[in-house]
């Protein structure tokens, strides 16, 4: 989910000084119009332990008129609060209509540390998040205006960080107790964190994450976003209505995605790639037979650019893994059937039985890729699809598969390479035809489509495996490595569940 | 929950037969045009055990096509099912576009018994339901047209059934062992399935309570209704949008209502009277005082007519709780504060301390009463209230709470009896104002409104009791027992809850 939030976003100072009056003004602006409307501006501030929430909270503060504004931050309860239901506390800190209240803990918090810290079991963890969206939904229906950011850094340099406040005899009593806690943490926090954003990203008050490393593009990325917001708000003729497109809003023209900061300079010799490709191979062979025996499913998904390798990679797993206990399923058109049914029905009927390692060639994720590009699904369709996708893959997954998605990334270049060879090579031909040049022009349609599929899908219990496959063998090679590793992950937890 | 579908509704023979011969060829029609339209039709049948479900099921297949119909029921799972993960059994079974699939027994089926013998903790059935509302919404979304029929028979109807089911050599075979189980568990059943109505009638797809006792009202009423919203969902133009409007369709014109069923005829004598009421309140005085001690905090909200003797009953309480621990609270328009925030801001405020007696002289239910039947809510603000206050009791309970709901009965002749007294004596004129004119005029609509909110918010974890007060004494009488019974009730929790 964060891998978007990791391509060292930056701002350089001009570009922020060039702004940063003007953003200032609008920002005092929209806050005066959004008074005289109907609705109340609730901000979270959500973030790992040392995210600089802080840092952004009071820059939101400096920014913005305090007259309108409250902030609040929720530590340990108080005696009053714990005499009182949960919720009591923030309740009562909710802002008026007109008003701004930016809360730098909030109803999220202190039920993602317990999960972290494992105090609370996932169906209380879940049942806590089902409370937070009757919540939300309920303000958001009754005018209010819900921004939601999770700022997020990467575990290295959260580390860095981190052990640079501690060693300094300055910072170090910034560090407290529960932080150092929380850092040991680290995984489980960001596990839990992920799960809570999923179950509670809707389209009412969605989540927004943001890259916190750099200061400036943090915090104007953050003004940005809120400006836009606020004006929406106060611009409606009517107050009541749900303010449903809030996204990040970038401060500069520059677009990052996941796709482009992939590293596409792999290379293997034939000799390597000989040697671990027989080492692999075998291992799966056996692997997949321990897992018949063990009745652990494996699903595999491949999705990719046209002539990224899709077809290759699936062969050199399905020579290791024997034909009884595998299939390979290939995602075309529809039939009649299916298209008299919920698209995710053609899927859920080939659900195979247990032990067994089913490969899709292409799959569901069809309805965010072509379907939303082509226009064959519509707006609402397409955007609902992720939150049924991720529904439907954790189905899979509590019942004990194991799912792994594999998206095999090309650039532009070598893919007209791959089709003028394939136009050449006569046994080559039937590989290449009209509509590959077509989806060849929508090449930064897809990009996109990809970057937020890869955020919104990549699940801890279901994650996405890019691929760099401009070189055919260490793509390869990277996709055997990651079935065998997760596979024998599979077959411990099953091991360790028989025990049980 | 269930109270409304136990008043005893019939429909004689007369009207059936003028109807049935026309209801079926309607059906038939509406079911021809359905299969041109674009949606798939999901009917659920529930019940709780022997509710006649079977008999409805056969009915529907008699009077529909069954080429465009499907009927499933699913008992134990079996191997090929057990292999996969939970829903793939109703994947499988979910009917295509054009096509009805009638559901004997369905996703709600197992979970509910399951939390009904006590295998499953609440919070994982509260998860399943959370399952079944991203699945149904989907559907819906899809364009599907869920209606889903619970057939109520009352306890003691039920157990009379029973008994003879059970006595007849012809029909002792039908009663299965889980039968047994099931009836001898018929209170943690119907809890069970309380909770799973509740949390899952949304207006995407919403329950409907049919009273099951008598057969030909039974038929009727779920043919009418499927008649309707067959004609609906085929009639509209845009194939994908959602049937919002899905209610019961009556059979006949005579309306039953709670309150109307009440039976008003309540007498007690002065000497009686005098006795119990010193009884109650000297009792009432000491629980309130251990409650104090153990932190177990009551909430009393009275709701009624006008000139129900609300102030009367709050009056007689007030004798016995001590000042220090208690508290009135009237509710009358919100002030300017309360009006800027969310409905129940105002309310969330006033949560009291944990140990004391609160008592709201009416409360947030003005919500769903005057504010519905004056306008002063819209259509989507009142409708949503049900499920905002059931969520907010349900904090309020989960907290500890012990929270007691009452609704004064008088009929529309005793209340022009005090309206007119009250004009009399001049010492009570100040309690008769020109709105409680106004109010009377809307009496009907009253009616409606509170027999939807009883039906509504009646729950497991706070009941509503609805009192027949035209004699004041009873009424008084009444009010005090449940309150003693309810805080000995809560006393009893929260000692095993310090042992546990």
């Amino acid at each position: 989910m964060f891998e978007a939030a990791e391509l060292g976003r930056k701002l350089d100072k001009k570009t922020y000084k060039n702004r940063i009056n003007s953003l200032r003004a609008e920002l005092l602006q929209a806050q005066f119009a959004l008074a005289n409307s109907n609705r109340p501006v609730i901000i979270l501030v959500g973030g790992a332990d040392n995210s600089s929430k802080g840092e952004l909270v009071n820059k939101l503060n400096e920014w913005l008129d305090t007259r309108g504004l409250e902030v609040h931050a929720f530590g340990q309860k108080t005696d009053e609060e714990s005499e009182r239901p949960r919720f009591w506390r923030y309740w009562r800190c909710l802002p008026a209509k007109g008003r701004i209240g930016i809360f730098s803990s909030s109803w999220y918090t202190g039920t993602i540390y317990q999960r972290a810290f494992g105090t609370i079991s996932k169906s209380k963890f879940d049942r806590h998040m089902r409370r937070i969206n009757s919540l939300e939904t309920m303000l958001v229906k009754d005018g209010a205006l819900i921004l939601k950011f999770w700022l997020h850094m990467s575990k290295s340099h959260q580390k860095a960080q981190f052990k640079a406040l501690e060693k300094d005899p300055d910072s170090r009593w910034i560090v407290s107790p529960l932080d150092k806690k929380l850092h040991k943490n680290y995984d489980d926090h960001i596990k839990a964190a992920e799960r809570a954003i999923r179950l509670t990203d809707n389209a009412t008050a969605p989540w927004l994450i943001i890259e916190a490393e750099d200061e400036a593009y943090r915090d104007m990325t953050v003004g940005e976003t809120v400006l836009a917001a606020l004006q929406q708000a106060s611009s409606k003729a009517t107050t009541k209505e749900e303010i449903t497109s809030l996204a990040i809003k970038e401060p500069s023209a520059e677009q990052k995605s996941i796709l482009n900061e992939l590293n596409l300079d792999q290379a293997l010799s034939k000799p390597d790639y000989e040697a671990q490709l027989q080492r692999l191979q075998k291992k799966l062979t056996r692997l997949s037979w321990e897992a018949y025996h063990q009745k652990v499913t494996t699903v595999l998904v491949f999705e990719g650019w046209d002539a990224s390798g899709k077809g290759g990679a699936i062969r050199r797993i399905m020579q290791a893994v024997d034909a009884r206990i595998s299939r390979v399923i290939s995602i075309a058109a529809p039939t009649d059937e299916e298209r008299a049914h919920h698209y995710l029905w053609r899927f859920w009927r080939h659900i195979p039985k247990a032990g067994k390692v089913i490969i899709y060639d292409r799959s569901w994720y069809g309805r965010v890729l072509v379907e939303r590009v082509e226009g064959f699904a519509n707006d609402d369709e397409w955007r609902r699809a992720y939150l049924e996708i991720n529904d439907f893959e954790e189905q899979l997954c509590d019942h004990g598969l194991n799912l792994q998605k594999f998206w095999l990334h090309i650039d532009k270049d070598e893919q007209l390479d791959r089709f003028n060879e394939r136009q050449e090579i006569e046994y080559k031909q039937h590989k290449i035809t009209d509509e590959d040049w077509r989806n060849r022009e929508r090449w930064d349609d897809y990009v996109g489509a990809v970057n937020d599929m890869v955020v919104k899908t990549s699940t801890d219990y279901a994650p996405w495996t890019l691929v760099p496959a401009n070189d055919k063998k260490s793509a390869r090679i990277k996709v055997l490595q990651t079935v065998c590793d997760s596979l024998e992950q599979a077959l411990e937890r099953r091991k360790k569940e028989n025990k049980g």
